[in-house]
């Protein structure tokens, strides 16, 4: 797969298919084990059966009275207390014909017994209890296994562990759960006028922000990202970073470089391995580069930080948050505030904000405006063949 | 406050604001710097303004050649070619007039051009460029400070900061942020019949699920768990214990020993320090307490797994999330696709499983339900005077 040259530039739909057929076998990744306190927010790499019945035997659903049914079909009645059962307690005293035996919530039901009385419905007097109001066989009674029944599919595979899950899976005295292995990225960006934060700048300098702001994104998108570097644009050292990032990760995403400049190094490098740079039909975010290095998937975006940021949204984030087992970016249309034109055969994307009626436009079209980029909260998207977007127009927005 | 006796329980929202009034004022709490490696999903304490003009100075916003445009009026001419700017060089030199100088992206503008011509517009003949089509001033030209003006708010105090913030702080080169320290949690669960995952259970004892399901809960809500500690049902242990919990944490979730059984050590203990004990009209989660120790908020969930996790989500998470910054819970009404009972004087709380029209029962309304609550990933919020839902009703449901 070739992408075309600008005169036919490819489609935002066929460059994101290109990545995401990339990216996709990342899914057939490692199982790891790790312990119930590192569960939390891992994808299930099996399905999880219960060992055991939950409850794992008959308890009282009450503070209370076990008693026969029998026993306070007429009331009220006054039985013999014959004992006491707290939980914790093995409970394997069984209760005398015609008694009662305290029982405190949790606790086992002694054998004998099929019912349990609230405390709220007895009296105590002395060393016998008197019980005013009766109950059924089975009231109160926690039966063993009414939960789940060992065997039990308790979570299936592919899950994304919430702590509803984590309660269940501890309930069942699990204490170790297999998980995928997250998607393990690196992030190398390039530019000799980029420096780093809290530095001075000198003349010609700017700060970099695509390499934090790329990390950023990974890690809310469920990857693991483990190394975040910076090239100048020079060809050896890029050669020698990408080296150590192909090393270390499943996917590599580069910032920078990829344009029709003089000192393109992502592109000039990659072109010589591979590589696949050209131009999609989209703003920003036109031109792209994608190879494969060593097996790893190298995404290559250009270098102004609104163009990074937009690349990741539109063609690598709805896949990451499959493979992380995320759910889907939340999509909706709503009417734009304002007008707005959009180059013809492009695919814009604007940034904007969500108000109550609809979504304003938070910031210019420009790719370098990552200021104002702080104060949008979704993405608009525009057709290619859209021209003029008048205020009022149902435009599609996507969470950022 | 005081709750009152089960005869008159307080009803779900007193004790919700009767929690929100003690943990708000968590809220006026410490401020700390961090990297801004560690600002992502942290809440800013402060305003955060520019500290330098965005761009910091006049660049270019294409590869192509910077010009006058009054040079570039009549197309196609040729200007000859003075140098080149690459991005990261000072671009001091100024262009010579009726010349051409070349410039990368982000590079800067020569002082005496005013326009950039796309390198697309243009081809070169050894020391001379042919310009074909002409540009007007200021076309491809990013003024210094259009995205932000030193002194301009970039991101308000209170923000929760997302990737896109992460990408305008870092443009401006700011190394380390303010942010509130996250509210900080201890877990103590108490139960003689409980143990810990992976060990076996003898008689009468269940797994400790109540522990790691809080900490779960509070983790996904923005707040930091300090410690997870079980204690035995004995006064001294718990004393000890929530001791050791409360010089940590800024607030406190026990488990367990609440209710009207002869061995309620959370409420024996709490009840000698000012604890309000009492039953709200909720099911399930009756059984509540709230104490001050040592000014430290105490909350006394019931210890039936599924009470605890939904005494958690209808008293303290909407509370938390506010406080570490998050959304509101989302809630909406959906049609009831089964019929459901419910007890009389007591709001209740379904496990529910959304579907495409509507929201199924998960599992019965026991509160022991724990392994079949791993199923729903909703409440139904059933209101105290309901006792019967038909299938179709509208139900009020939140996320689990």
């Amino acid at each position: 797969m070739t992408i075309r040259p600008t005169t036919s530039a490819r489609s935002v739909d066929e460059h994101r298919e290109h990545v995401e057929q990339l990216l996709r076998p990342l899914a057939l990744r490692d199982v790891a084990e790790v312990s119930m306190t590192e569960v939390l927010g891992r994808v299930l790499a099996r399905d999880v059966r219960s060992p055991l019945d939950l409850p794992v035997f008959r308890n009282s659903g009450m503070d209370g009275y076990a008693v026969r049914a029998e026993s306070v079909a007429v009331t009220p009645v006054t039985l013999p207390l014959a004992g006491v059962v707290a939980a914790g307690q093995t409970g394997q005293t069984p209760l005398p014909p015609g008694a009662a035996m305290k029982v405190m919530t949790g606790a086992p039901i002694p054998p004998g017994a099929d019912c349990v009385v609230p405390v709220e419905d007895t009296r105590v007097d002395g060393s016998e209890v008197i019980v005013e109001k009766g109950r059924r066989t089975g009231d109160f009674v926690r039966e063993a296994g009414t939960d789940a029944r060992a065997g039990d599919l308790l979570v299936p595979a592919g899950t994304l562990v919430a702590p509803r899950h984590v309660a269940a899976l501890a309930a069942v005295g699990l204490a170790r759960l297999p998980v995928f292995r997250r998607v393990r990225a690196a992030v190398l960006t390039t530019g000799d006028e980029l420096v780093s934060a809290g530095a001075s700048l000198r003349p010609g300098q700017i700060y970099n922000s695509n390499g934090i702001a790329l990390a950023s994104a990974l890690a809310v998108n469920g990857v693991e990202v483990v190394s975040v570097e910076h090239s100048r644009d020079d060809a050896g050292e890029f050669q020698n970073k990408l080296g150590r990032a192909t090393e270390v990760a499943d996917v590599v995403f580069t910032s920078g470089g990829v344009s029709k400049g003089d000192f393109e190094v992502v592109k000039d490098v990659l072109s010589t391995r591979g590589g696949d740079f050209g131009t999609v039909a989209v703003q920003p975010g036109g031109p792209q580069g994608v190879t494969v290095v060593d097996g790893v998937p190298v995404l290559s975006f250009p270098g102004n930080p609104v163009s990074t940021v937009v690349s990741f949204e539109v063609f690598a984030r709805p896949v990451l948050r499959e493979l992380s087992g995320l759910p889907p970016v939340p999509k909706c249309e709503v009417p734009l505030l304002d007008s707005a034109r959009s180059p013809a055969g492009r695919r814009q994307y604007l940034r904007g904000r969500m108000e109550i009626d609809g979504v304003a436009l938070a910031s210019g079209p420009g790719s370098h405006l990552v200021a104002t980029m702080a104060q949008a909260d979704v993405l608009i998207d525009v057709p290619e063949e859209v021209t003029e977007l008048a205020a009022g127009s149902l435009v599609t927005v996507w969470e950022l």
